[in-house]
């Protein structure tokens, strides 16, 4: 055959030799760095050198034995056992001509390997030693127990030792790796992302990545239990009006597109009316975000939906799920008193966000009423922040500009010291224009417990409450930070504070100014029973079946009861969020199922991504996703996105753009 | 506020009542068939004339009792419990003025409910008279148990009646439903596929998406019980050489695109790099196929990966797997002896096929030895179908038709009956020829076992067997379904024939002829240890440690050792697919994971969609996916794909092509 004959030919041109790539001395760090942005030498060596014939005899080719244990098993109770482990070498330890130590670890654990010259066949010498750190070897051995006090007690397999009787090295790695796992100090990301298969050798992100499992696995089992149907719903969904945060596909059919969803919602809410009762799905998600920012384009969900039920009913089932999956995770035994509920009223205004951190408390008080003269038909947050005074000038001066605050007439602040605190009012910017100031200082005083040393803020602000935060909940949020930073604040790293959130306004001020009203979480909420009359006469006063979970002041999830009376439906769509005729018949199969015999319904959808990071105690969810994208999408592991063809976008009719 | 106002003065408008919708009579089948197509009633006339105003009177708004049991759930031994169900209801069945049945029924059964009116408040009456059929209703009731002989032994619930107290009508259906889930006679499947909430409520969809359910648990607690590690892979990949088959994702930055997995192949080998061991995913993947080809652009694969294993040890695993999900999915104990062994050369040569039904024998035998002067280089195929010369002329040429033989110079065939069996050899076509043709006759008749009755059918064709069937093959499968639709061949509908297809050619020669080779299965397969010299020399030659599990027919997995060395994955793209070196270097990330201390591993993927098929004994795979595509690709739920803006276009930095 043709081709055969030309590979014989290939044979005889090249046969450098591959050796010195499993001898070669460990290229310094600094130097693997300026190269590792165009892939480390093993590819493009082994391409351009030996691909002229045929030679790969640095590696064990063919059987090997099975390994009879993990790494991490073996005990001292095993001494004297002929086993065999499989897994990577780390950096041999030469101790003396006759004494090396070659740790091999895996997932499970390390196992201290060693070669003894009066023991060990000789030339298990040289193979001990050009091992490169990160080779795959497979090793036979004898245990021995370690001499009495020579036992590692970091190791759970520092009571023994294996004794080398034979060696394959089943896969030699390059000896300019970009980093070891093993190494203290890591790279920079982007290397870390580039070869994410070298940092997920690393003990912490074997542990996040196995925990996303068995806690992924702990939320089957808790739902499936409780009558719950896991049901796969279609990745390939369809373009919606607000489609600014949507992928598209194209088809092959000229001007025909599938969009990714960014949630099951319309297929989880069909599926009740399909009669499945209660459904869930670990469902993947995407949202095609500004390319700045730093999140993630696909993402998790632990998505669940039930027919016939109430609020209560949907928060008992997630609160039994989180205990069952804390208990699990961290062994720790939550009950339904850690989960209090809050209206978003009161989240608002005592906390200045509708996902309040309430592991600390510096709450904020309205005190329009003690000087109305001021406040007019406004409200005027006060916040208290304990040791505050103690912040320099400058301090207050570098919040005031990140606030944008500098010229603000709505805003002011005082420290208190021993000769203001009876009358701090009377400077505090406008303020200082009541005519009630004397009279109310020292209730102020007494009922915001103000001390010397505080730091007082104040801001008038509309009486109206929407959105997600206030000025002064972010300063909260802010001067907590700050605080903590100096050692004033003290957050018990354990705490896992955990808050639902409700009775939200069902509607919110259209702020792209387009509508009036927008859907503060998403049109297919159900109002309040006794909100239903408002519908068409006082939409802001009408509040929605909507309850966001908020731990330690992040959300973990956030569901509803759903509207299913397709009237109503339509009526929202139409009267109240005003869509046009073409957007709202792009619901049409909605309005359609409610009408069909749709039962009663809700759900909730918690992020997954976010949950793990937070029992994984990590900052990043880039941590607890196997191939996370970096910043901008970027996946730097397969380097994508990329080019394709003007081939491949014609077949989709398509083209690029003028640039 | 403006939007309040509006709608206050709108609410003036119009008032036209919504209660004719919910009193109508069904239209007939035949009028609903013809406007299904626009989608039925309920949210044009709910728009049109409805929403001016607000008026939602005709469902239950509030609270209602919490449900006591399910609709299947109650027995004689609940005879005088006060309970409450929830469900749909059926058509009412007026027996007189004084009683009326009305059965209600959700995903676990049918209770009867009944009205009787010395029993019942006379209110009721009208209420249930007025109820469409899929009304969502909740009853409270008192359970009666039924008079001796009245019992209905066909329902779970059949012993007893639920006497009516109080209905919520908590959503009336539209009483111009395109069908009812509970009709025999079902409309045709776009229908169907369009008002999928409907169809999914009959009884054998609610059972195959509830088994799907119960069978993705199995496998996962199989294989969490086996130390696998449950790891998601991402959704957005990239773009690979071989793109032809894969959907493109455009992102803002133009130019820039990801693509859609068609599996996690290389995702779960960057896994085994990374130490995981053990990797399973219950996988959605994506395949952009023909439109006009009747399959699923996405589907769910069971995709696993082992490091340090066998062959042996990933059949074993997978052995185990199928026999955890036989047993609770259809309480049959299979055994590892049921999954016998198959070498592809046996495959194809007396199944004419690399995935063999060995549900019924009719095997392939090579008779060239006997006919060695006519055959020359070639092999001869023959078959011998039991009792086919029942069949007429006219059958045989419809045959010879649909499989271009008629004037076939290298296939014969002949019936045999009691005057030619010692002679058939003679007047079969080129077998004519042979000089052998006397002196093998009898002995031919007895290997082959020919008997009167039979039909005996040759094919010359060539010696080397690649791809996935032969002709003799096809016609093997064509005859069995003719034979048994004839009533001449049965086959066990209860029997599973499981089967390993094994020592598959690496390569095959590339059709295309753009190439000399491509891979039989994925580039990334291992050879035989064996055969590795072979690589550089004889290509076609080596054997790849590919395996695929045929069940009855169909291929349900395949899966092989994968190459861990860098330098043989190198060779193989460069030297024997003859990769371009721009299409290589696409995989230089998994060419440096490999180089960077990659475990010898290999896995398996499970067709996830087609398994569930079998297991609920249904023709098509859209009958086990709760929102499946129509043909070419299409969703008539959502009325997918469909048009984006000009807008959403360019944002892509796209536009689309001239007509």
């Amino acid at each position: 055959m043709a081709a055969s004959r030309l590979l014989k030919a290939a044979l005889l041109v090249g046969r450098t030799s591959l050796r010195q790539h499993t001898v070669a001395t460990r290229v310094p760090l600094v130097a693997v760095r300026a190269t590792c942005c165009r892939g480390f030498q093993t590819s493009a060596i082994q391409r351009e050198q030996h691909l002229q014939g045929y030679k790969d005899s640095d590696r064990h080719h063919g059987k090997y034995p099975a390994r009879t244990h993990y790494c991490g098993q073996l005990r001292a109770s095993d001494n004297g056992q002929h086993v065999v482990l499989s897994g990577w070498a780390q950096s041999p330890r030469a101790m003396s001509q006759d004494l090396i130590f070659l740790p091999i670890r895996d997932s499970t654990g390390v196992t201290q390997l060693v070669y003894r010259s009066e023991n060990c066949p000789a030339h298990l010498k040289a193979q001990i030693q050009n091992l490169s750190a990160e080779s795959v070897i497979c090793v036979e051995g004898i245990v021995h127990r370690r001499p009495e006090g020579m036992a590692n007690q970091k190791q759970t397999t520092g009571e023994i030792e294996v004794e080398i009787t034979n060696i394959y090295c089943l896969n030699p790695s390059s000896p300019s790796l970009p980093f070891l796992p093993t190494q203290p100090q890591l790279p920079n990301e982007e290397i870390r992302l580039r070869y994410r298969y070298l940092d997920l050798r690393r003990d912490e992100l074997q542990k996040n990545i196995r925990l996303r499992s068995v806690t992924a696995n702990t939320v089957r089992q808790y739902l499936i239990g409780h009558g719950f149907t896991e049901i796969e719903t279609p990745t390939l969904f369809k373009s919606t009006p607000e489609g600014a945060r949507e992928f598209i596909v194209p088809t092959r059919k000229r001007g025909a597109f599938y969009a990714l969803p960014q949630s099951p919602q319309q297929h989880k809410q069909m599926l009740m009316a399909a009669g499945f009762d209660r459904y869930f799905q670990i469902a993947r998600c995407f949202r095609d975000e500004d390319l700045r920012a730093d999140r993630q384009p696909e993402f998790t969900q632990i998505d669940l939906e039930m027919s016939f039920i109430t609020v209560d009913d949907i928060q008992r089932i997630i609160e039994g799920m989180i205990t069952a999956i804390w208990d699990k995770a961290l062994g720790m035994k939550l009950n339904s008193s850690m989960f209090p509920h809050m209206t978003y009223h009161d989240a608002m205004s005592k906390y200045g966000s509708d996902k309040p951190d309430v592991r600390f408390d510096m709450q904020i008080n309205q005190i329009e009423s003690y000087v109305s003269d001021v406040a007019g038909q406004d409200s005027i947050d006060c916040m208290v922040v304990k040791k505050g005074s103690s912040l320099t000038g400058g301090d207050l001066k570098n919040t005031q500009k990140a606030f944008d605050l500098v010229d603000s007439k709505e805003f002011a602040f005082a420290k208190i010291n021993e000769n203001n605190i009876h009358q701090w009012l009377r400077k505090c910017g406008f303020l200082r224009h009541s005519q009630h100031i004397d009279s109310v200082q020292s209730k102020l005083n007494s009922k915001l417990n103000i001390e010397q040393g505080d730091l007082v803020l104040v801001n008038k602000r509309p009486n109206y409450l929407y959105g997600g935060n206030t000025l002064m909940g972010r300063l909260r949020l802010h001067f907590a930070n700050t605080m903590q930073e100096k050692g004033l604040l003290q957050l018990d790293p354990n705490a896992f504070k955990f808050l639902w959130v409700e009775s939200f306004p069902l509607f919110t001020p259209d702020e792209q100014g387009i509508r009036t009203w927008q859907s503060t979480h998403h049109p297919f909420t159900a109002p309040f029973d006794e909100d239903i009359p408002l519908l068409a006469t006082d939409p802001a006063k009408v509040r929605g079946q909507h309850y966001d979970l908020v731990l330690n002041g992040m959300e973990i999830g956030g569901g509803s009861i759903r509207i299913h009376s397709p009237v109503m439906q339509s009526f929202i769509f139409d009267k109240v969020l005003q869509l046009e005729k073409y957007e709202y018949q792009r619901f049409d199969h909605l309005i359609d199922a409610l009408g069909g015999g749709c039962p009663p319904h809700g759900g909730i959808a918690l992020g997954f991504d976010r949950l793990m990071a937070i029992l994984c105690n990590v900052a990043s969810i880039r941590d607890v996703i196997a191939f996370p994208k970096a910043a901008g999408g970027k996946d730097f592991v397969v380097n994508s996105p990329s080019e394709v063809t003007a081939a491949q976008l014609k077949e989709y009719g398509l083209r690029l753009t003028e640039e």
